[in-house]
């Protein structure tokens, strides 16, 4: 893994920053820890009609992120008939400036692009379903009723190669026009925070049934 | 207002859900609420390289949605030249189920499809503008520097029309197969909150300055 995490990050036509360049990394492991952090991606997809963007569960393995969906779902087909943008935000903060023009948003974001292929080997398919369910529920797979043969016919899975892959992250305060740092104005960062709240069990568990430690402590 | 409000969602073919229909939303309100609830949205552009899908600020004003950026931004010049679609997602909480097939999230979204137009008119612009700030820092368009000549020439502004949309929420417990129910696993939602935290002030910030009300009412 040391030499993968070693690769740059590529510098294709589609990937290089063209806004606030400054703000890119091109270290492996910040786009894994961006991927890695998030539990939804918004997937996008060119439809006839024009793009489509939704939003998605997601895994990583490597360098290989994977989908999950069924088989009839209209925006997958399109994702496996061609290029699509896969891309994982996470929102930090909101940069409160002295003027309008300058406000803007503390954020880390991941952009990735590629042709998704369809997974046809059953043991790719279930490892890349064991990495969209943990991305969401960690440890869960382990204790959960795993897929049998008709659920997995009823899902398709697709891998994206991490080939193709831009980061973008904004940290810090706001920056100002000089001369309005005179102003007698606040100014800083709102930051914003996911949290999990307590965990709401099923109106029909099981009686004695008590939360488990992997979910614990999450919340 | 309240004929527009009213008017149910368009049943388009790109709006029509194909997937898990009862949790489709057709009433404008809900169309609101999930707009009114966000930040940042997810737009999909189509470049000559495939989709991409950027995260941006946008504001609504009644039926209309705006976005901003640099006039030379790459993302937004895709977005004048044809058909975009913007999405804007809540993550509401983790669906533990009985079996890893049944594993979801509930969310609220909301995806709107559109060709949006180059705002020109100046108060339309500034509007525009307004709307966007208040999004993401409700109260600071009062007090702060208004962009200047030069700062609004160097902005494009988009406005894109909520004629075609479309909402889907999910709520509530998994939904396992009926046989699931007798396993001895612990199954509920974990939910999933966006807060802020303690304003940050800018290091530059001049003495005596204090976190203004509108900023403190939402930390």
């Amino acid at each position: 893994m040391s030499t993968t995490q070693e690769t740059p990050l590529s510098g294709t036509d589609r990937t290089r920053l063209r806004r606030s360049k400054e703000r890119g990394r091109s270290e492996r492991a910040a786009l894994y820890e961006v991927l890695d952090a998030g539990m939804i991606c918004h997937l996008g997809v060119v439809t006839e009609g024009g793009p489509v963007v939704l939003p998605t569960g997601y895994g990583r393995i490597a360098d290989t992120v994977y989908f999950h969906g069924s088989t009839a779902a209209h925006s997958l087909i399109s994702a496996r008939t061609g290029s699509v943008c896969m891309t994982v935000t996470h929102l930090d903060g909101i940069v409160l400036a002295r003027s309008a023009f300058h406000h803007s948003v503390n954020y880390r974001s991941a952009v990735v692009f590629g042709e998704p292929r369809l997974v046809h080997d059953p043991d790719e398919k279930l490892a890349g379903l064991r990495a969209v369910t943990e991305r969401l529920a960690p440890g869960q797979w382990d204790v959960v009723r795993l897929p049998d043969r008709k659920e997995l016919a009823a899902t398709a899975v697709l891998a994206l190669s991490l080939t193709e892959a831009s980061v973008k992250i904004r940290t810090g305060p706001p920056i100002d026009d000089e001369e309005d740092y005179a102003l007698d104005l606040w100014a800083g960062v709102l930051p914003v925070r996911q949290s999990f709240g307590d965990p709401m069990p099923d109106p029909r568990l099981r009686p004695g049934m008590t939360v488990p430690d992997h979910v614990l402590k999450r919340a």
